[in-house]
């Protein structure tokens, strides 16, 4: 069991610099998401595109500025549950948290912070009759560990940076990788589609065109992706794993049914500290909503500034606050 | 008579940043300050003080900060009036706001953001009698063009670093350059203070400790600064300026007799849009309050973008407004 001052469900830029304005506080802060790594749709969707709209920042890119939040919480130490997803929560006798994810992993804490952003990104399923039975048996849609795939038959499906990528990376450690795309162009980067053009040509991938994943067969866990082509023939390929890589689609997710205020999938907050229906829950960031939101990541700063100050007198209801300038005291490590 | 969509008043960061936000909706911006420079306290008050709160910032100095803005805000191309304060403002029949400085600068926008800060710095005095009588006669508090004191009799008064620098440049320009100040030792960073020792070592300046200027003397314009030491001798100083640097006191100043609703020295602005009581007129950044506020320069870019939205709908009030992210579209110069 892990417990921390501030329980924060999300990683996303919100998410991060909630753990600085918490830590100039002194709270702890314990931070959860769905996604295999921090950084939310920054490193997940647009890693490398730029943004223009950060303070102080002409141009930066996302996985920059995701960088630069990480290095920035460092001397507060936060720690992380990654790849898992917060599926319910409950509250104490002594009015302590209790939040349990998709994995069992258990967080206490004394706040929950939900800087879910559009909410968790379910993959999309491709429409494949017996998908979900080879659910880990071999069917996966984020990969966490790459190393265990190493020298396995990967059947890959999709036409987008992610199949792209994916397809690059693991051609390095295995010889048996599979690219399966229903159309004969990319999504993708032209980089990237030219780099798996060329491992084709070079028999390190095998990629297979103007074609869909059409079924799976195996006995105890998968053996056999069947793929079958515009001119309907059927392909039958060795797979160890089959990996649709269609995108995620934004869900709420089970918060929806924690009981809070919610308009158009959205949380409803007070804007005087962004805290929700539920005492000592805050939403923060594109999760959130309220009169002129705006979906920007420089408002989600402001929103964790305000949440923070609110946060410290249920996290240390005797103290009192005294409002401190960094450039005037610096920052305290915890 | 300069003419733009939003005329804001003060330079300082969330002046600055709200250029940016108007200028991604294609509204052109004005901005006034009374300072000679922009960047606000960030420039004039703690140029070279890192700060550790600007989220992607993990330490940026005060001026660094500033420049990066200004670099942020180049495409929208904005325009200045610096070392002037905005004295009074006027409607006219057609709606368009008429600002007038304490120089005779004429200003008319259709919309005015007041994101200056404390407010006016205006220049702590020393109490000499006559000081008032010898303004614009050789006394002055800010060195907007220091080309004007080039070879001439200067008595600089003061301890901090805003003395200590100007006497280090001006010393550069003119070889009767006197420092008077009232203490031993100075308030100043260490290596500014050697290099004024130094200085006077060299005999490139005359500087005197334990000392008041307590008099002016002149006919038509300042000739001599009297100055009386603990010792109480009086010395005779011939003085074609007598520059005070004692600091700067903010002062909400004529703004205050505008009709805006205040509390405690700050503009109270309704959280929707950061709007004041009265149409057309905006409040941001350290100037504002509300229930929650925090004076952070991070809260005042989360306020320019919001202020930005709700200004569109008064400078095109026939266009719709549509969401656009920067990461998608980009920036288009105006």
């Amino acid at each position: 069991m892990i417990k921390c001052d501030i329980c924060i469900i999300g990683a996303g830029p919100t998410g991060l610099f909630a753990v600085f304005e918490a830590g100039l506080l002194k709270m702890r802060c314990h931070v959860i998401d769905a996604l295999p790594q921090v950084g939310g749709q920054l490193s997940e969707v647009y890693p490398h595109k730029p943004i223009y709209d950060i303070p102080g920042y002409p141009e930066i890119s996302a996985q920059q500025l995701v960088d630069k939040l990480m290095d920035q919480i460092k001397p507060f130490s936060p720690t992380f549950t990654l790849g898992e997803r917060v599926d319910s929560f409950s509250r104490n006798q002594e009015g302590l948290f209790k939040l349990t994810t998709n994995e069992g992993s258990v967080i206490t804490a004394k706040v929950i912070v939900i800087a879910a952003g559009l909410g968790c990104f379910e993959p999309r399923k491709p429409a494949i009759p017996n998908l979900s039975s080879f659910e880990g048996k071999g069917v996966i849609y984020l990969i966490k560990k790459p190393d265990e795939l190493k020298n396995k038959h990967i059947v890959i499906a999709g036409g987008g940076d992610s199949a792209l990528d994916w397809t690059i990376h693991l051609a390095n450690i295995s010889p048996h990788v599979t690219l399966v795309h229903r159309g004969d162009t990319f999504r993708g980067t032209p980089e990237s589609a030219a780099k798996v053009y060329e491992l084709a040509q070079q028999n390190k991938i095998n990629l297979v065109l103007k074609a869909n994943v059409v079924d799976l067969h195996g006995t105890a866990k998968l053996e056999k992706a069947e793929i079958l082509d515009h001119s309907k023939n059927n392909l039958f390929i060795k797979a160890d794993y089959f990996i649709p890589l269609f995108g995620l689609s934004p869900k709420l997710g089970p918060i929806s049914e924690w009981g809070l205020g919610i308009d158009k999938n959205a949380i409803l907050v007070n804007t005087v500290d962004y805290s929700t229906n539920i005492s000592g829950v805050y939403a923060i960031g594109d999760i959130n909503t309220y009169e002129g939101k705006l979906k920007l990541i420089l408002c989600g700063f402001h929103e964790a500034a305000l949440m923070a100050q609110s946060a410290f007198k249920l996290v240390y209801p005797d103290e009192k606050l005294t409002f401190k300038y960094t450039t005037v005291y610096g920052i305290n490590p915890l």
